[in-house]
């Protein structure tokens, strides 16, 4: 899917003429002079948020007070958010909720899916992860492995479906890996796992409105993901989880209860109930009071997004991200050949998300700095990364040539030695 | 504390023009002609949240973008919040995190707090806490109990420090009960408990902010709260958590982790590390992204709150509660007479919270739904009791004459056996 054609920026100019995308851009607030290359990371912010969240707060909150959890609906948010995610993973109405963080939903999930391959075999004991995940995603696993009894393996990211013994339990798998952007070939690991008897829990972080996802089709077993970045839910935005229907009905047969029993996920709340007891579906993965202001920041995020589905959705998307890909990835091969950077992409478009990454041996961390104060906003992912993020629905091709030349003019002017440049924040 | 001068309207009228704490009321924006008696559900919105939300929404998120995790301050809101809610606990600077929910940083707090107990004394193994507490608490605790090979025992509330015997590790305590409004001896107890080798976990969701705190002082163990009611946070806000200062240190030499162990909790989250190592001190109780925006609103919340400091604080927010409380009680005693109302909070002004409830024998339900259907809010809480939560930082003494001259007229007239006022809401 090269473009051969975007020779100049005037080509890429025309190109963002032509995309039948480009209008869903207007749709965001994105500020002047930035080239923004980190919506995998923050998500930018949609026009419409602040009038709806201000809606919330002065009208719902202000306003209508406690009565607003019956009358402006706030209880039922996690799953109405839930329900506008869902078509974008492939899953059905009623199946996804939105709640807490991505770490402690992953928490929770792990629990009930070691639960359920346990009770069919209580012989495995291993969950198994790739090296080099999302540290969270290791570190949840590891202390859900602690407290069952279980152990976490992790290894290479190759070697993942040759791992899967009859010792495996659960196989916790990032779709699209954080750093160097290659994606695992969801429906094809799931069914090796489903055959060799493992039950995969996927996070969806850096896939989830950038990558076609089809869940169910694909009878994936559980899914996580994060509200801030592709989602444009907002800094810090909640998670969401998912089940597949078919393991619903065993997890209640089985009587597993997530550990995270919080009294919204009781069957009754308002009962008061001296016991837990939890409710049906997957609202079982409720804990606290429902987070009402970021779920309608969320919500908005993802309605912004949702926009796409008029114009081809995801997959429109997710064409157009790969494209941007493709012409980032020969720019850099035409204009900033023996600069010292080092695609840790994969070039093949079906075996990545929506990012491009490259190592440097000595300077990612001053090159994404330079570039930032240049105004194309990337990052850096240790030890020696720098990561652009592709959000379809508001980067244009443009944007991929400005972030090059630029690139290329940081790294050719040395201007990345500057030492101010390697002043480290705390949030790196 | 009994006001025998207010036998009118108009006397209540005085009272609140000659009220110092008065003039807090403004800095909310409640709604003309509802008398809001739920604030211990849901505080009410303070006037300067929408502004401070949406300058977090257009300047911080739409403009700084992913630089706001620095810029903008973004990484350290839970331990900044933390921090102005801390004087109202009688904690210190650095002591207070503000993260997910009460329940999810219960099951933290339970976790770290029964690892400690037993570090001291193996063989302890009974979470002890009252029959009655808040339905999250017991179904939590039940949780780390199977969890941790423990036993949860409940007991009645006067029962409490005659149960801690040499099998108990931890004690899990709501400082006052969300029914009754009665409050144990925060001090008395937390020294029964410590003479008795037990760790008390407090619940202060209904205390912090209305009920005067020492826990430095008091040497109390560990404490969680919700950030919804007295401390104006807005629906969902997240929760808080502390521990005494001299746990920490204990917790890090036994190298105590909470099961919840996510990227953020994580010593330097940046450093994308592949094992956990928890950061020091409270943050340790972190899990996942901080929630910004909620963040945000409990901050301003708390802000507004503390304008009071410089009237006397929550001592004076406090003995105004109690007054406005004793007048409650005084006006029901004389107006609602054989109505049916059974007191069922304490008379003894230091042995309830901030707010008053009454029993009825058939009509709790409908009774509160006709009191909001004339503008009076308060809530019903199963099975059979009417809640009025008295906010001193906005309620005022008509309010409550008004409120009393509006139940006894529901009462008298037989209005709330009007068949509507049983049409059970979801969220009741």
């Amino acid at each position: 899917m090269t473009p051969p054609a975007l020779r100049t920026r005037e080509d890429c100019a025309r190109r963002d003429a032509e995309d039948p995308l480009a209008p869903l851009r207007e749709a965001f607030a994105l500020p002047e002079g930035v080239v923004y290359l980190d919506g995998n990371s923050l998500g930018a912010l949609p026009v419409a948020t602040a009038a709806r969240v201000r809606g919330v707060i002065a009208d719902e909150w202000g306003n209508g007070l406690i009565g607003s959890w019956n009358a402006a609906g706030w209880m039922d948010l996690p799953r109405r958010v839930g329900d506008r995610i869902a078509p974008l993973l492939g899953a059905g109405a009623g199946e996804v909720l939105v709640a807490d963080s991505t770490s402690v939903n992953l928490y929770k999930v792990l629990h009930v899916a070691l639960g359920l391959a346990r009770s069919r075999d209580p012989a495995r004991a291993v969950i198994v992860s790739e090296r080099g995940n999302f540290p969270t995603d290791l570190y949840i696993a590891q202390s859900v492995a602690d407290a069952c009894g279980a152990t976490l393996r992790q290894v290479e990211p190759d070697a993942v479906v040759a791992a899967l013994d009859a010792s495996v339990a659960v196989l916790l798998l990032t779709h699209v890996d954080y750093r160097s952007g290659r994606r695992h070939d969801l429906r094809a690991v799931q069914r090796a796992a489903s055959f060799a008897g493992v039950l995969v829990v996927w996070d969806l972080s850096h896939s989830a409105g950038a990558v076609p996802l089809s869940l169910v089709d694909d009878a994936a077993d559980f899914a996580v993901g994060c509200g801030y970045k592709f989602l444009n839910g907002g800094p810090g935005a909640p998670g969401y989880v998912w089940a597949h229907p078919r393991h619903l009905e065993h997890i209640e047969a089985q009587g597993l209860v997530q550990p995270l029993s919080g009294w919204i996920g009781h069957r009754t709340p308002f009962a008061f109930a001296a016991d837990y007891a939890p409710a049906s579906g997957i609202a079982r993965f409720q804990c606290g009071t429902p987070p009402v202001l970021a779920l309608a920041a969320l919500d908005c995020g993802v309605a912004t997004l949702r926009a796409a589905d008029a114009l081809g959705g995801v997959p429109a998307l997710h064409a157009k991200a790969q494209a941007l890909i493709a012409l980032f990835i020969a720019l850099v091969d035409e204009h900033c050949d023996a600069l010292g950077l080092a695609l840790r992409t994969p070039r093949d478009a079906d075996r990545r998300g929506s990012q491009v990454s490259f190592a440097h041996a000595t300077g990612g961390y001053a090159i994404v700095q330079a570039l930032i104060a240049r105004g194309v906003v990337g990052d850096f992912r240790a030890p020696d990364l720098v990561r652009f993020g592709i959000a379809p629905v508001y980067t244009r091709f443009v944007d991929v040539w400005d972030a090059v030349a630029h690139l290329r003019d940081v790294l050719a002017s040395g201007e990345w030695r500057d030492p101010k440049f390697e002043v480290r924040a705390p949030v790196t």
